[in-house]
């Protein structure tokens, strides 16, 4: 190195998938054709209601700085806005505007993580849960997920082992990446009394709120006791198909919130002017172009889950959100005699161009896992295009 | 508080120049005028050469992310740019871009400082230096700048203290916020010549490199033996009028570039995407627009300097660079019996509607201090409000 590193550098993690995006781009420059199921980026073009409210704000002179926990009538509209859908009592000032969901999970862990802190934190799970929690000097306590027979659970044994050796803080990620889980209410209101007893801190990240198909919306903030003790990390990306616009928010308690605010000072400012233009334009617009969507995502998991289960050794659920799936794919990995998940994953797409992520890709596998798994996301796939590459796949795995 | 804090939020300073223009924004709702003097945005709106960029792109469909370090194409013309006024070899694989310039102070520091390391940082000087050294665990050294006969002088000797005393990083704001100072090229020589010599490693924060009027521009990033220990920080924010934009970039080494753009994906993932192309297209263009921008500015500080100097007991420099002026009021504090440089900003704003921020505002005054300073920001406001609020000030400190 030619600057030499603090010592937390070395605890810095990242997100391996974007590794595979690196692989895919290299494989297809070779002139080879690749379906993409790797990355959880979204084909489909930002609403226009969006676009011309950025345009307007931005040519109207919406270009320079603009207060630092984000202009009032975004903040008011997302507070109406989450507060109909979580039933809470939100006003502003509950709402920082962040350049992304991302910067809530290190503002929450730096808010209030002392080094040497325990956090629970879902494995599988977003990577960047561990990475930050490591990085800032805190000790990541992993959770994992029970496969049941109608989709994955949480492990609550693990949890409650967690708050037992003394974890406070715990992040939660409903509407699960990568495995698309849901939390039953009867799953939710337990987690909600267990964090409620023992005093337990949350950052409810909820990246995939709007990405749900027949699905009653419901957060943990919104369960009694909960609302003082949860910050809730919430993106415009998902409903508006705007990953690449950088513009999400914290959630929380005021008293927190207002300190969220003034480390928003010390990173960033404030988040883009305009482009807050753009997400409230969004958030006014009647609901139809999320639910378009909502309805093209709908239509390639209804593609892609009987073609995988059709497939023998793979054993997939049709989770009813996210845009991600988490096939088991141990059978088809013994019967291909392939020694585990990565080399599936290069294999295939050498043979067929399919380029998807493995479990190891969501953290370290836990001591108990004895399955093997992939995730497959369909955010960035047309219907033909995951047709044909499943034929392809089918055949791969004969 | 409703959720128990870390340790570390103790140490969280802030921009105190908000306070400031809380103040005078209320002071305004009121029903009074107000000079803006306090803040350092700018009041005029962006080249329609960076806003066709950004909605070109906007529009086609450069919504989704992009590489963590930004587009290549950006990347590449920015290394281009500072390779040039810096007479630097750079390459795409120097430049990290950022959501501002902002993210830069915070990203060295975790990059570079262990907890207890010492950090030589300008007081007065931009106050996030000082809030994130010491949120991050490190112990902020500062140091100051001596009034010389025709500016503002870097303090050697306590720069060379803190060095005798450990410190190993350095952060360097030439075209310095507050004072405007920019560094004789002797003073930058024997300031590059300590760091070789001492092995310390230097943040450049260069937000105002573009903000010169009729000064070579020179950073100590091109001196001998400094490329490789010096990190620029960059934005875009003053050269096109983008502050409301947040785009800017951290200009190192390869190697330690990236560590940020792993950084990067931990925080934020990427910089807003089409942002990046409206940028691209700034620096593309032809340089008439910055240039208007800069005549437009030069025409404020050329008002604002003699009228300044016309009051009794006000003794301003005229600095070629930067958009503040930080007057010498010691002797019209005396002769009003002003108790401190806060008791005459606030019955300024009172009296006459003029809003400033004072040394204060900059970092805590040093023991060695004996004289009084203000902070006047000619970046928001126009040459015939200048002229009728320093009349207005002239006739409060008669």
């Amino acid at each position: 190195m030619t600057i030499p590193l603090a010592e937390r550098m070395s605890r810095l993690g990242t997100e391996t998938a974007f590794a595979v995006s690196l692989e895919a781009a290299e494989w297809a420059a070779k002139g080879h054709k690749v379906y993409p199921f790797h990355l959880g980026d979204i084909n489909i073009l930002t609403p226009r209601s969006v676009m011309d409210g950025a345009i307007q704000a931005m040519e109207g002179g919406k270009t320079g700085y603009c207060p630092t926990a984000g202009i009032p009538e975004l903040r008011e509209a997302l507070a109406e806005n989450i507060g109909r859908s979580h039933k809470m009592k939100l006003s502003a000032t509950n709402v920082a505007i962040q350049p992304g969901g991302k910067p809530s999970i290190a503002k929450f862990l730096l808010g209030t993580m002392d080094p040497g802190a325990k956090v629970l934190y879902p494995n599988p799970g977003f990577p960047i849960y561990e990475s930050q929690i490591e990085f800032h000097g805190g000790v990541g306590v992993p959770y994992g997920f029970v496969e049941g027979d109608e989709g994955f659970e949480l492990d609550m044994d693990a949890i409650r082992k967690g708050l037992a050796g003394g974890a406070k803080l715990l992040i939660y990620n409903n509407y699960h990446n990568p495995t698309g889980a849901s939390s039953p209410k009867a799953e939710m209101e337990e987690l909600a009394r267990l964090c409620v007893e023992n005093n337990v801190y949350v950052l409810s990240d909820e990246a995939y709120f709007d990405v749900r198909y027949d699905v009653e919306p419901t957060s943990i903030a919104g369960l009694p006791g909960m609302a003082e003790r949860t910050c809730i990390l919430y993106t415009f990306s998902k409903k508006f198909a705007m990953t690449g616009w950088r513009c999400g928010a914290m959630i929380g308690p005021p008293d927190f919130i207002k300190l969220v605010a003034n480390m928003n000072v010390n990173d960033e400012s404030c988040t883009n002017h305009f482009v807050q233009y753009g997400a409230l334009a969004g958030l006014r617009a009647s609901d139809e172009e999320p639910q378009k969507i909502l309805a093209t995502l709908k239509e390639r998991r209804d593609a892609l889950v009987p073609a995988l289960n059709a497939i023998p050794g793979i054993k997939c659920y049709r989770p009813d959100t996210t845009f991600y799936l988490f096939p088991n794919v141990t059978g088809a990995l013994e019967r291909k005699g392939f020694k585990d998940t990565d080399e599936l994953r290069k294999a295939a797409l050498r043979e067929t161009g399919l380029s998807f992520c493995t479990r190891v890709h969501f953290g370290r596998r836990l001591p108990t896992e004895t399955q093997h798994y992939i995730r497959l996301a369909y955010s960035g796939i047309n219907v033909d295009q995951i047709h044909e590459a499943m034929d392809l796949f089918a055949a791969f795995l004969k």
